[in-house]
């Protein structure tokens, strides 16, 4: 049974059909073919708004072109302190922004905490050059801890946002788990709620390798268009990239697919709340479940073939695991079976 | 008929196959499963050489990162005034490089001549900081021109390259094009003929979206480990990369698929040859024909659907395009048929 | 007698008397003290408008943040062949604009051909990405070929950029002998002639180190503030340099301290014109006299401890040295004297 | 009575006859006079071993090109918390090293906490790519709390540094204030303690605007050499830069104007430590004196004309101010006079 991440996972098998009904004929290269057309008008929809769409290979190149796109001299991008782009993308934002820094705010469970953000903002008052200045706020949506924004909390960051003039990105690794959760639409948890800016994942929740930038600012399409060039983004057979996103949003896939791993985590969280042995480190809201389990129970599992990641004991957890205890995360993925639950449930009661 | 480039196809039906069979189970992500590794392998068996390989989603990234691993303050690297990295990718190679320069040689269609190089190498005294100093050679090959190095051209090149103590890049794109023409070794032609460092197409040859960085000099990898991460080129699901190396390489197919192209280009130079309207640019060396047509022949074929481009006519073309006529490329490629072929010579002879 | 450079001279008695003035009591550090804001103010009227100033320690830091406050992605900025900015400068504009490339235009003894520059423009259609896009156009005044730009030129100049929404930088590293030159207005010679953005040098003539960034789109400077500061040039002492151009500026004496030069100059032209083993390589417009020596005579001329640089021969001159003779440049300063000129001409005739 | 900051003041009157001596006659211009060579020589028999010398405009160029020598991909520096690079330098670290990243470290009053830097260095597997790699440590002397490192402090943080096979970095902005107050030698304070690369203040301890960067490792000269000039920091008239060393290393100048500053700032901490009124915040041990004041003493002083910043309260800080109270911080330097001193000391008592 596999935990380890949901990147572990291969492909859905309606993105790999529709790879495969793509794989023969000619298409025009660099994004012009019709595919490509009609899956990103397929973004406007589903977004219920013009949005401009850029397709590229990584979470980690989204969210740094993303940041790239606002920054400015001596330019400074607020994020959660356990935020992807600030502890997994080892200077990609720094590279791609031309040497913007990144700044962590505190919160609880991957959450950005309102009050410390106004309080680092305030920081940077605009007459004083020497700090540098405040260009953009990351949130991260859903979170590394497997937890979601409600639209009132992200319409609370958005408003700090606004108040200083700042783009708001969401880094939408797993926007679609999010989404899920809190049975929302595409916009709303968006646009509508004050992101100007979103990396749209794919390749976590089905895909092969299919992330977008999506612009919910089509001015700003202009100069992307040549930073997705210059990162070496424009793939010459972006239809690889279109096929995948066509089958995805088709009939609501993405969110099927979601809804399963959601579903999942979910079921394996009920199991630990019911458990002698383990125990919920905090509220599951998507597809990842983190649990402190004891080490011996935790060494079983992994000799009997589980794969699944101890974590760092985050500063907002309470009850810290004892010294005969360890924090671990399971993710769960679209791939995830019912069996595969049972049988590490097994284990843990 | 698809005649405009060897990335308007799709993906050859070996690689297919080879993703469906990966599509499912789980692997290890960030390039770290069994299935990257014995593709790995599998490259350091074809390069005769314990060689090490980075993935990456396009041949923009590749040559971008191959010229930053070699970067210095000021640097200045050399390739041929043609050359894609210089004319087709819109400020990367300085991006990734941190701010370094290219500067274009001289040489008729598409080959560095080297006289140019010397001549222009010698500006580069590392006693005189202004100028700024040379830090790599680049060569293409096969080159935008359709032509080929001899080995002979290539250890020319390189011996250059070496008496400055510079490392010679490769941007092979349409590495096995080339390869097929001069019928010789992945070895002979790369680090046996000097190459330090390759951008080894695959996209163009049959491929979805596989490209690799080859270093010759495995000590590099350790500081492109990193650079490729923050380039955000690490992949999580890294098998996808992977699977289609894994087919491409295996039997010769890579090699039998641009056989193929170069046949097609060839059976299609040989029409132009014979052609009483139409009469060839230069010599055909790999899977791209240049030919000279009369401007109504050419409106005639794309009016028919023969998709082709009109080309910007090099100093080195004796023969120029009287005023009725035009410069004009076909690319061929593993997916062009022997009646496409047979289609648009019929409209030439 | 010393004419390798007028930036081998030292400093104007007058500017030595304002920075002694200056040397004992307290001042607001970064720029903020009432001598910064008067010097600015200097600047205000002497340019006959509201202009914004960022003292800086070099002509090459003046001319990377000139470039780089209107750069973009994949951005290319075209100056003539032989400029500071692009043979000079060791690939300081590429670091300080985030990695935008320089694109030389031809045009004879130091002047940008504008056929060309248009010739060259043309090739960036705002809708093909591939070869980046055209940022900014960069004219040096006087040229490194000691000619002037006339208004008239300039405004031609200056018409090719307005047509394609592009900003008109000016390297006045020798803004002074060129006004000298016309006899014309700071105002009339810049913005008034469609200059956007001023590299207002002094060091070269009279001042320690003292150079000038003029913004004449005061809009741009709260984006300049930061980048000045994060380039390493808010110095703390700024009134170090507010002190050079207080007196710099004061009475004329940048005009007269030019005037100067210009005139030992145009003297060491007249006999050049006069004489019997040298002629003049082309026109002298500033300072700098570029003429042709048989190469015993500027052998002797070196013996006897005269300092002078041989050149390079551009294409356009068109009766080249033959082979007893070479190309050589003499520069002329505020601190050269009438005997430093006769003991020359004292060989040359 | 002027207690804002060192570099609020001017010039040293020997700095000032040295660079008076210098304003005539020629010199070759880029660092490469006689004055140049004598002084760059003075520097290696001040550091008894041969060093390479850069002379630069500012503190932020020295700090950002020091870190900048040693930077790799996805590379991180770590340094104080407080340290002026992360604080006060605007991205120029960012923007230099091409999008390295300063992590900040803990530790009282200044000073790196040797616990908390192995702690977070723990964090950089080299086997572990996605954080980044840890490239360089760097700690400043005298800190921006006026506190010194003894050198066993040093060595100890050297100590760690070794042990990782990082470089570390001196910011010696202050350095002439640290050696004095540990009365020792500057090769002891640096390389024999095991510094690698040192930023070498002059400006805030009597020169108009003199920074070196010193390496003690000669082998990276040829590399600087590059990076400084393309950091726009190869001035022409380098002997500006050469006059103002020349004077300041001579018969032990720096070391008696920091001598002077310190003993007046030693002056001033008495009296407060004396005063009813007035508390010390922590040890003074350079020529920065933090104390605490009624908010109506603070308020008094500055309106009878003594200059004085706030200053924020550090976490080590045990005896915070009091609601009625302030923390300020008060600057000697070589031009504050016993007068001075003594009028603050009387509103102080």
């Amino acid at each position: 049974m596999n935990f380890a991440s949901d990147n572990w996972s291969g492909v859905a098998p309606q993105i790999n059909a529709s790879l495969q009904a793509q794989s023969t004929g000619y298409a025009a290269a660099y994004g012009d073919s019709d595919l490509d057309k009609k899956v990103k008008a397929k973004f406007s929809e589903i977004f219920e708004k013009d949005v401009s769409v850029f397709f590229v290979g990584t979470g980690t190149v989204a969210n740094s072109l993303a940041l790239a796109a606002y920054t400015k001299p001596g330019g400074i991008s607020l994020c959660h302190r356990e935020a992807h782009m600030i502890e997994d993308e080892c200077g990609a934002p720094e590279l791609f922004s031309g040497g913007g820094r990144l700044v962590g705010v505190d919160g609880a469970f991957g959450k950005i905490d309102p009050d410390d953000l106004v309080s680092r903002l305030e920081r940077f008052d605009p007459g004083f050059v020497h700090y540098g200045q405040a260009t953009a706020i990351s949130l991260t949506q859903a979170t590394e801890a497997g937890t979601v924004y409600s639209l009132d909390e992200i319409q609370e960051i958005s408003a700090i946002a606004k108040a200083k003039n700042l783009p708001l990105h969401m880094d939408g690794s797993r926007f679609a788990n999010a989404l899920v959760h809190l049975n929302t639409t595409p916009a709303q948890m968006s646009w509508k709620s004050g992101v100007d800016i979103l990396s749209f994942g794919g390749t976590k929740n089905g895909c092969w390798c299919a992330e977008a930038i999506v612009l919910f600012d089509t001015d700003m399409a202009e100069q992307m268009t040549f930073m997705h060039k210059r990162a070496g983004q424009l793939h010459s057979k972006s239809r690889f990239f279109a096929a995948q996103y066509d089958a995805y949003l088709e009939n609501g896939l993405w969110l099927e697919l979601a809804g399963h791993a959601n579903k999942m985590a979910d079921i394996l969280r009920q199991a630990i709340e019911g458990s002698n042995s383990a125990r919920l480190g905090w509220a599951t809201q998507s597809n990842e479940v983190f649990c402190i389990l004891p080490l011996d129970v935790a060494g079983l599992l992994e000799k009997q073939g589980t794969s699944f990641y101890p974590w760092h004991v985050p500063a907002s957890l309470r009850q810290k695991p004892q010294k005969h205890e360890g924090l671990y995360r399971f993710v769960t993925s679209f791939a995830t079976t019912h069996d595969d639950i049972e049988k590490v449930m097994s284990k843990l009661c």
